[in-house]
């Protein structure tokens, strides 16, 4: 199978973006052919920012790198890297009617919103597009927020192949990533940027020590006994620690007499430990910057290689040789 | 002065287009340095069909080739060659409002009609201010009906290099076409393919002398005097005829006693003579195609190294680099 993600660089990842998306893209790398691309030209709808920009790129791919992609393997690239994706975007909004954007979610909530929209937001669904058809990829790997972007890609591809009568583009199919894991952020909500809850995953480790000892806990006495399904600390801890550690903890939450900081230390600890080994090749790699622009380089090579011969097959079907 | 004209092959080329816009436009080529392009992105939002599209676009190029058009003194290349374009187009895009697209009247028209639109006919603007910016053009000759979309090139323009405190763009200005020559279809209505009343420059000339003589005419009778003055026959004849054969036809008007089948005809012949060494041109052109692709090529070569310039500041600015 042929898998892509893209990944938008718009700020440092954190636990949430790791175990409900990251860690999943990364391991499908593994008996796939895989593309991962950072997606700057997306980005760029809403980082307005040259330094920015540039710093969330470079970032997102050490991330990325120092989490386990392995370039040999995976192809990882910047998606303005790749101009044949720009070039497949615009053939593809010849043939996208109006009423299949103004449906999506992105952009209608925004306007519901009674806030202006950008045409950059308004179309983002038909770069995504190209974005899959280009490299002919069969799964796409995506979150419930995004499954009707998958849906218009499929029917962009779909109309573009019977309308000039040809096979141009393989039609993807969702894979959803079940959040199994749920990752609750500082305030016990979901993680997301948009809540300001998050712990990044290389903050330094100070930092991360500080923000988990933030972390809103009720206000239960000490000696009280308590059951840790649906206790978002516990949820946390969950995510790092060993099977004896969680079982450990288990035991201590129904048994009471415990404080929340204990709790916070042991899973700033257990955080630490996981992500020890990525932070130390994240450190390897930022200082070796060259060879990290290798690897992106290299990545686009191998990227526009399946990219030109797809953007090639629709420029002959629409008469744009 | 750089200037930029872009025609889209949507169909061959009429007298209507000849006198109203390609003559000015190959005039501009003479003390310039000039851009001409085959508009066949833009084609393709309303030209879906591979070959038409194809055969358009090799008219096109023998068109303007065969009407005077010199490859060595302006560079005349096919818009799908340049795919820098599409690549600015998405950032340009990234920061055009929804409100800008909205006023267009293409759009507006065509959605006021109750017609479905596609995204492609919604974005062209976009497009349209990446094909001159591109080009760092300085002058961009356009009819009364292109006015708006280069004021939203100027906008695009000026607020990006405001945002990346850069002057990455010049802002081009419109050199509006003062059709002087008014030039009537077979109604007597003005040329337009969307009346049906065209006459093509280079039809065969038996098909362009039978449409001349079913040029609509009133039906005065043949002895009557008659005055030139907004008579539809005339205004064409006066376009192709010499200043000796105009003023003899306009005593003939002024006189009487002639009938407009003689008009007609002497329309025909100064047509025919008008475009002869045109037409021949083109045979020319039109049995060495090979030499023709060579022109295009070069011309994309010569295109893509100012855009390609132009797109390197763009990028950089907004961290695209």
């Amino acid at each position: 199978m042929r898998v892509l993600s893209g990944i938008q660089p718009t700020g440092r990842f954190h636990w949430g973006n790791y175990f409900g998306a990251i860690r999943q893209y990364i391991d499908l790398q593994h008996g796939n052919e895989s593309y991962y691309f950072i997606a700057n030209l997306h980005a760029l709808t809403t980082v307005r920012d040259k330094k920015q920009l540039e710093q969330n790129t470079l970032d997102a791919a050490l991330d990325l790198l120092a989490l386990g992609l392995q370039p040999e393997t995976a192809t990882l690239f910047v998606q303005s890297d790749v101009p044949e994706v720009s070039e497949l975007c615009w053939i593809l909004m010849t043939g996208t009617p109006m009423g299949l954007l103004e449906k999506c979610h992105a952009f209608k909530d925004k306007k519901e919103r009674g806030l202006t929209a950008d045409a950059g937001l308004f179309t983002y669904p038909v770069l995504m597009a190209a974005d899959i058809l280009i490299y002919d990829a069969d799964i796409v790997p995506v979150g419930h927020d995004q499954i009707q972007h998958i849906e218009v890609c499929r029917d962009l591809a779909g109309s573009f192949n019977f309308h000039f009568k040809q096979e141009v583009f393989v039609l993807p199919k969702s894979k959803i990533l079940e959040t199994s894991a749920k990752v609750p952020g500082l305030d016990g909500e979901k993680m997301s940027k948009s809540y300001s809850n998050t712990i990044e995953i290389f903050e330094p480790v100070a930092a991360m020590r500080k923000k988990v000892m933030r972390i809103k806990t009720d206000l239960r006495p000490m000696e009280e006994p308590k059951d840790p399904a649906g206790d978002h600390l516990f949820d946390l801890y969950r995510l790092f620690a060993t099977a004896d550690e969680i079982a450990a903890m288990d035991a201590l939450y129904r048994r009471g007499g415990f404080g929340y900081g204990d709790v916070k230390k042991a899973l700033a600890e257990a955080a630490e430990r996981y992500f020890a080994p990525a932070r130390a090749k994240r450190e390897e790699l930022a200082a070796d910057l060259p060879k990290v622009r290798d690897i992106l380089a290299d990545g686009a090579r191998r990227a526009r290689k399946k990219a030109s011969e797809t953007l090639r097959r629709a420029k002959d079907a629409c008469g744009l040789g």
